[in-house]
């Protein structure tokens, strides 16, 4: 029952479920009631942004296949990032291990070979269902995912071992995905401000998306990636522009026969709670009032 | 782009975003949005049952520790069922594994040592979580996993690789567990006549919190797990006593100084769009309309 702890769980001293615990242990979050309502507050809101965006909401598998990500250069980009999922290796249980008794860890030498990756990013997903597809228009969609990334640092709900990402994906032409970044990006930023919490916009490079410096033009074109900083902070979220890289690897052609542009605008759920805490130096509970009362 | 496919993907002619779309492929599913609400609905069906039970809603991290499902027995009962977690080993990161191009599964020597599981079950994560605690009262929780088996037969949405629980625990003395069990047990049986679903319920024995046969005769005296069973499908919920397993395992003590009793209601969302799907032969929006309308 014991694990290394990076961080003290923030608990009251009382025993069982507090209303606004948050406890974050190894890079994971435990959220109590009015944490989890908080979250599910800010996830509506998003969700809705993207209905009002023409989108519609798909569920999509909780686990990724490694060659539909490889074939995105996942693993090339990222390989240290990726986590991955296996079982134990048939020799291993007919061998009779674990059998009983404490375990810290599984040797790679007892796993079987993975063939499935817990999702890095909610909207990979989209571009690996739409693979082959021939559109008649732009396609809309909104997601939540609980991702993962293996990063060396973490940091409270801020980095995450494991978080909650909803994103809104367009893929379609290159203008139709232009449009969409540039009102979903408007609406982030009308809704802070009304909000009354302070984000900057940064532009990014995403090297995932531009290994090479083949596509530096195009990058100066059109930023790649921007992000909505609070205080220094990793970004609460960010607006992507692939150009057509998903729509070329994935095959997905839009209604004028060429390879589909994609974009999307994703939200980091905890770190929202994160910068809202950190900021109003309010309660989960009277941070959910605060975005409910948000025209 | 190239998975194997176990079963053929239920689409529609159309490209893209379908309502009703549901499909299954490796035993992981794809929700259309229509779909997609008619899991939320039943899911907030569910929840809404847990807070009248007064339990509090709480999200636990998405991975287990290894070391805590360890404590549990898990891997001595289960060696072949769970999914774990793991990175690249730092030497396959840093001799360049696996760069780009095709990548069907990372082998097992090539990856680290795994420290997380993907959870098998909700609520396991309420014992761990609880670990240690002297409780003044029940403790009674409802919280919403993905949780993952590795059966070696998948069927549809009947019996996935991935999947939706959602749980409503009960942390205390003995009469406070079966209680709690009895109220919900009939809560369901009302709800399924209400809806005309016809469910049977069926005594079964869980190897899990009986490996030995020592417990066998409070087996007979309450049974361990009773299965909402409907048309000979896999369980759409059970009902589960776990004694006081957890409570000794976790150290957790009840009001009255003694390891705390444990016992859940369990419900897997997908079986419940199947045996819905298959029972009224409506489609996802039309299903909705009836769980809502049910009182």
């Amino acid at each position: 029952m014991t694990s290394p702890t990076t961080e003290p769980r923030a608990r009251g001293a009382e025993p069982g479920v507090r209303g606004g615990m948050i406890g974050v242990r190894d890079g994971l979050a435990t959220l109590g009631p009015d944490a989890l309502a908080l979250r599910t507050a800010l996830d509506m809101r998003f969700e809705t942004w993207g209905h009002r965006a023409g989108a519609h909401s798909v569920a999509y598998p909780p686990l990724l296949a490694v060659d539909d990500l490889a074939g995105v250069d996942y693993f090339a980009n990222f390989p240290h990032l990726g986590l991955l999922a296996s079982g134990l290796a048939p020799e291993a249980v007919e061998a009779g291990y674990p059998g009983e008794g404490p375990l810290d860890a599984v040797p790679a030498g007892r796993l079987g070979p993975a063939r499935h990756v817990l999702p890095p990013a909610a909207c990979y997903s989209a571009y690996f269902d739409l693979a082959g597809e021939r559109l008649d228009g732009p396609q809309r969609i909104t997601t939540i995912a609980s991702c993962f990334r293996r990063e060396p640092h973490l940091d409270g709900l801020r980095r995450l071992y494991g978080f909650s990402m909803r994103e809104i994906v367009c893929v379609g032409g290159h203008d139709d995905v232009v449009d969409h970044l540039a009102r979903l990006k408007h609406v982030v930023l009308e809704f802070a401000a009304e909000l009354g919490l302070p984000l900057t916009v940064e532009t990014a490079g995403d090297p995932f998306f531009d290994p090479d410096g083949a596509r530096a033009v195009s990058q100066r074109l059109f930023p790649v990636k921007e992000e909505f900083v609070f205080d220094g902070t990793p970004a609460v979220a960010s607006v992507n522009f692939h150009r057509n890289f998903f729509g070329e690897r994935c095959d997905i052609r839009a209604a004028d026969g060429e390879p589909a542009y994609t974009g999307c605008v994703a939200f980091g759920l905890e770190r929202w709670i994160s910068a809202l805490g950190d900021h109003f130096g309010l309660d989960p509970a009277e941070l959910t009032e605060r975005i409910v009362d948000v025209p």
